[in-house]
């Protein structure tokens, strides 16, 4: 937590950011009834409402929702926290660094909390998401347990101080290696399939130890996001076969001195937010819907003989046809846009899965297991669009599994990653130069895929903004924003209006916290960027190294 | 070089084998003809030829194609150049490798080298396809160069001790510190665009050095691959605008004392196969021919004013579009499709881009520059499918260019990355088990996409063996191959037609020399893994370091 504190408040800030951190870090939750507009300065609303005036609007709104700890204000300057990114970026090393707000975690976690209060609960946070060290070693100090995907994330929660006993080891490929030292540390295990279930056995054998163990349950809920995030349907990689449960428990059984079944376990990813998909589906109902009537007017003409008209409204309905190929609609898309409109709450997701597993809880129970812990796994989505959507909170999500939950005496495991993390950090990149290629503008910057590859491998949109104000003639125009990686795929956004920046100018890719340091790779020998975080206080620390040349040549010392 | 040997020879191995690795590796290019059949064992075939017959067949053939290193024998075992794979496995640490054939790269640079006989030339290696240390400096014993596009691609190629002035800088994002660097040590660079010449030349004011220039251009030659690996289309991120030509030779007549141009640059991306295209470009003109002939029967029907046999024909090409729809066909795709139909040559590809180059470099010959470099960038695509295709080889793709080239006195510079280094390496992993869930199967492997991400992040297919016989018994059914890393895009092959494997059985994807190690991450902790190569005498040396736990940790170190 020392740190190097390298910039401990910007000269060029006004009075009244600086004195905001002097408070305690709790006080700063903004969890606001409105939207703070990008143009109104952030500690101007800090300044006129007092920490109870907050809480008592917060308490008074069902809709909370999380502050953005990145706000532009009406200077045209970036800030942090109170801290203008641009005078970060002159304080730190030359090259693209992830920057946090260590408040901004802290109060993402302290949403959580105040969604689970009143039941017996384990904030899990995914280390999958961000692994940094100093971060694991804050959620853990905030309260958190840690869900698992390795041994050697295990190994990482033990070295930042969790309690093992709070950690839950999750995967559809454990290897026995990594179970022997989950079976030693007391940690939760979620058996995943007929392999898994014997390679725990065994573990729990060599470590001379009962494991703690749920089972991993596909609740078959389509989560209605990319498939690649889409964790818990039947024909995903993850979880038992639910027909099998018979199976599972009596392998259970015949294993008393090896396994103890607490609970049941489910995940079905972490991008929950719904709301796009409600506003695209509008759009091709309303395609469906006048093909509908086509057709029938069609078939009207048709059988009062008008052989004219029946062939117009086929050329009609062809053409729509047409239309939606070229609007390359996906089947799948279409099944769940339709699911989508259907469905009345945007986190009945979560309470039709948490009813299915309950569902089994009860089966679970009534052969005499003692089963105490629900695992409802990954979390909330948020917005990645910064488009103002309302998104679930974690009390919309709590709230729709609280009952449920004290009904039956359970503790809750939840396992946020990206909702804790996301929003708490930007990639800091510079922009190297702009040009213009056929019809295309590109803005090239030192960032890349190799440090965040999410639109890359995903498609995945992150907001993407200028730290300083555009001089006063600059043209705004749509730009793909690019790397310097040599291939196509390195994009960080792709048609954004943008204004025309200057050389060196600071551009941030918000909403980095979550599955992109932890993805970065160093294509291109583009070695992986430092991590700064604004402190409490309104310092900055490095809170990782970055990785040098020297560190790519020891890979081959002695050979 | 030196290198610790982990197996100097199998004891499993028939004599023959390993008698065939005393012989100097150049005898090794095993450049026939015909195919070898995957059942046949390799080392019968070598010691039947020798260096002089194989070198006739070449000679002989205008179809010479790469020769796979790694073989499936009779015996059901893979072998890499003579040795199983699977005491290879029981010899080396217990966790993902990649495992390369140093024969093998030697034999892909030699089939470079006897295609570039009669030219002067570089064969520029792209490091970005693989920056192994241990590889980099045997490709420059071999005499290659190399084409860099980051400050730290050349600082390894200076550590490799390829002479930087046949080493060339690309990349539509140079930084200036980079480029200094560049100037400093006399590397070729190529203008990319309007800022990027500005930060040459103040480069060359920096480093008080000359630095030898070629242009960028974008030739708008349609590689007819995955947009992402298509690079030299005018809408692409890289290269100037070719109307903007007559700018950049003044610009670079403006800046004499720090620039020298020397010779035109273009690229096309590096999969150029072209064979896929066109098998399954025959079926959707089937699908067009059919529904044209729907319409025209339709317009007769129609004519002959029979209102309902209109209808049905309208129907027929209503179902059409909808099966259209199904097939998910995208727009661009038909188009590349179509286009790929019409074209006569494999790689006429080439010779197009080469022609266009040509005219560029008499149209700036003709403004009095000495232009002596023609650099035609990324190179042949490689037959991931093994599906015994006839794929493009280095002669075939010089052959099309060495009289443009002769016929200008020019040098000629390729950049040759994939065609290289693809195919001489495998990444092994164990399978951990074998999972069935919905109506999926999955074999659960420990490697991942964090090792080897192609498939994952260009849907790039990898072809996937086992590397021992299967029990009697095993089923042989379609899987997903599928890693522990915690999301649904971790997979290392879909619907792929295996035997059931026994847990710990060894699993390869093959093809893997480049772009999988030089895009591994880190995610879920699996630390990037270690590497090995079959030297030319038959043993296994490590040619890098596996990361740890330890390397991770060392980035907060001090913090």
């Amino acid at each position: 937590m020392a740190g190097s504190h390298l910039l401990s408040h910007s000269p060029s800030l006004p009075r009244s950011f600086d004195h905001s951190f002097n408070q305690n870090p709790f006080s700063q939750k903004l969890l606001l009834p409105f939207r703070i507009k990008s143009t109104v300065k952030p500690l101007t609303l800090r300044a006129v409402l007092s920490q109870n005036a907050a809480k008592t609007a917060v308490e008074d709104s069902k809709k909370l929702h999380f502050q953005h700890c990145f706000t532009k204000s009406e200077d045209g300057y970036l800030y942090c926290e109170g801290l203008r990114v641009h005078d970060i970026m002159e304080s730190v090393e030359r090259r693209p660094f992830y920057l946090y707000s260590k408040p901004q975690i802290t109060r993402n976690v302290e949403a959580y909390k105040d969604a689970l209060e009143g039941l017996n609960s384990i904030i899990g946070y995914a280390i999958k998401a961000n692994n940094n060290l100093k971060i694991l070693e804050h959620l853990r100090h905030l309260g958190c347990g840690a869900v698992l995907v390795s041994g050697n994330e295990l190994r990482l929660a033990l070295r930042a101080g969790f309690d093992p006993t709070r950690c839950i080891f999750n995967g559809n490929g454990k290897i026995l290696e990594d179970l022997v030292l989950a079976a030693q540390e007391g940690v939760f295990v979620n058996i995943d399939s007929e392999f898994d279930l014997e390679n725990i056995v065994e573990a729990a054998r060599r470590a001379g130890k009962r494991v703690n163990v749920l089972l991993r349950i596909n609740p078959d809920v389509d989560p209605q996001v990319h498939p690649y995030v889409a964790t818990g349907n039947k024909n995903s990689k993850f979880g038992i076969r639910n027909e099998k449960l018979q199976w599972f428990l009596d392998a259970v059984k015949e294993h008393p001195n090896e396994l103890k079944l607490v609970g049941a376990h489910c995940h079905l990813g972490s991008t929950i937010t719904k709301v796009r998909c409600r506003s695209v589906n509008f759009f091709f109902l309303l395609i469906l819907f006048s093909s509908t009537l086509g057709y029938a007017f069609l078939h009207t003409c048709f059988l009062s003989s008008s052989c004219y008209w029946a062939f117009l409204g086929q050329f009609v309905v062809l053409h729509y046809c047409m239309l939606i190929m070229i609007l390359n609609l996906k089947i799948y898309m279409l099944k769940l846009l339709l699911l989508s409109f259907f469905s009345s709450s945007q986190v009945d997701i979560f309470r039709d899965a948490a009813t299915i597993m309950i569902n089994y809880i009860d089966e679970i129970r009534a052969q005499g297991f003692e089963v105490d812990y629900l695992n409802i796994g990954g979390g909330l989505g948020i917005d990645y669009y910064h488009s103002g959507a309302i998104l679930p909170t974690p009390r919309d999500l709590i709230d729709t599994v609280r009952e449920l939950v004290l009904s039956r005496g359970l503790n809750l495991i939840i396992e946020p990653g990206r909702s804790l993390i996301a929003n708490t950090c930007c990639l800091v990149n510079r922009v190297t130069g702009v040009k213009t290629n056929g019809s295309k503008n590109f803005i090239v910057i030192d960032g890349s895929m190799a440090e965040l590859i999410r639109p890359s491998l995903y498609d995945a949109y992150q907001h993407i903004e200028l730290v300083s104000p555009a001089p006063s003639n600059a043209e705004t125009v749509t730009f793909d924003v690019v790397g310097p990686v040599c291939e196509s795929a390195d994009f960080l956004g792709k048609g954004r209006e943008l204004p025309t920046p200057a050389k060196g100018t600071g551009l941030v890719v918000h909403d980095a916290g979550a599955y992109c340091m932890s993805m970065a790779s160093t294509y291109n020998l583009k070695m992986r960027p430092p991590e700064y975080w604004v402190e409490d206080d309104g310092s900055v620390s490095k809170i990782r190294h970055g990785e040098t040349f020297e560190d790519h040549i020891r890979y081959f010392d002695g050979l």
